[in-house]
């Protein structure tokens, strides 16, 4: 079966886009090798064939699934036999909820610290598309953005304090061993990892910095496969 | 077998302590009543027989648990037969994360807002140790609270964000059903609906509140059945 993902793609093959981990490694833990066809953010027809145009999108034989968290059930629904993404019910509808904590709450805190580096980083003709719908989004110009930086550090640490203290516990959010939740939150990470040098994690961060070093190697260093500032690795 | 729930107790009958609540909804869950035993702040040598002085401590027959997650493991794997508080282990694991969510992200957000009302609810010989120590841990007054309360509501609204947007899905954030996730994050509501009449859900969180009143009405309204300031309901 022809299995093909549509992500993502920057300026010198970084892959930066946080949702497209979440698909590349669920991918992966299911111990499927996709096709991966990286699109700029200006080639979203390439995959209007979905009906929409972002990404990540994955073709699976006859299906065409949108959307990180429908790529993780459809995964999880048509490859029952491999290692679960979410445990059972309760985590799957758990990780639903870690997925909107993510969104709406790490990752609300870390995009105002990545956009001026992404900017850089995105191709050449996607910036002027991009610095618009981000600053808009914002309301702050990447400049503004870049100045408040320190502030911005400052407020993503207590944010991060629900995985400080799960990872206190267990090397994974999931547990003994990782799972969705852990490739949500790895995501912005990687994110970081691959747009820019800044080290969101303090020095007293021992177990976040442990997990994600846990996460990079991960299915033969998947996450480690990509251009990135090692800084942050 | 006897079990006995020992609990926080203030004055007028009022119980606000959700990590009490946790433990309350969770027996109900399994279908299980206990003796409930109300104690004030100042009355901790009454559980000492747990190891420690904090309530929620559970006595089930010869076992005595300590802490609202480890009487909600001790519940799931003492009674497997009754309905599951996690639904599988990734629930298990993610219901720990929501829990470090809850304590670390609602908790810390709502907790300034309700201590100068809870001073006035605990018993009037606790009050000299609430205010002690809850002025201690916010580095504020209690009168420094009450005036920044405006300032700390506008500060609550994002931090709803994953509730909300996990509520729009689903009537529980456990799916269909309700179960330990949300008696985590209940227990908030209810603690703020014990202790004062601030209603913290503004009126465009139709799918928290509804989320609220079927939390309200489980298990024959047993959240219900304590005094409670009934704005808030």
């Amino acid at each position: 079966m022809a299995l093909v993902l549509y992500e993502r793609l920057c300026a010198e093959d970084r892959r930066p886009s946080p949702f497209c981990w979440r698909a590349r490694l669920a991918l992966a833990h299911k111990g499927l090798t996709p096709e991966v066809r990286g699109l700029k953010f200006t080639e979203g027809d390439k995959v209007a064939f979905s009906g929409q145009t972002k990404v990540p999108v994955l073709v699976d034989g006859d299906a065409v699934v949108a959307d990180s968290w429908a790529i993780a059930c459809h995964l999880e629904d048509s490859y029952p036999d491999a290692p679960s993404l979410f445990g059972g019910p309760g985590g799957r509808a758990l990780s639903r909820f870690v997925n909107h904590w993510v969104d709406h709450g790490l990752q609300k805190a870390l995009s105002p610290i990545v956009a001026p580096y992404l900017l850089a980083v995105v191709q050449p003709d996607d910036r002027a598309y991009y610095r618009q719908t981000r600053e808009a989004k914002f309301g702050l110009t990447m400049e503004q953005l870049a100045v408040r930086r320190p502030a911005l550090l400052e407020a993503l640490s207590p944010v991060l304090e629900p995985l400080r203290q799960r990872l206190s516990e267990t090397p994974f959010l999931c547990g003994e061993r990782p799972a969705y939740a852990d490739y949500l939150a790895f995501g912005e990470f990687q994110m970081m990892r691959s747009a820019c040098d800044v080290d969101v994690l303090g020095p007293e961060d021992v177990e976040l910095r442990t997990w994600r070093t846990l996460m990079l190697d991960l299915f033969d260093g998947l996450a480690r496969s990509v251009p990135a500032f090692e800084t942050a690795a």
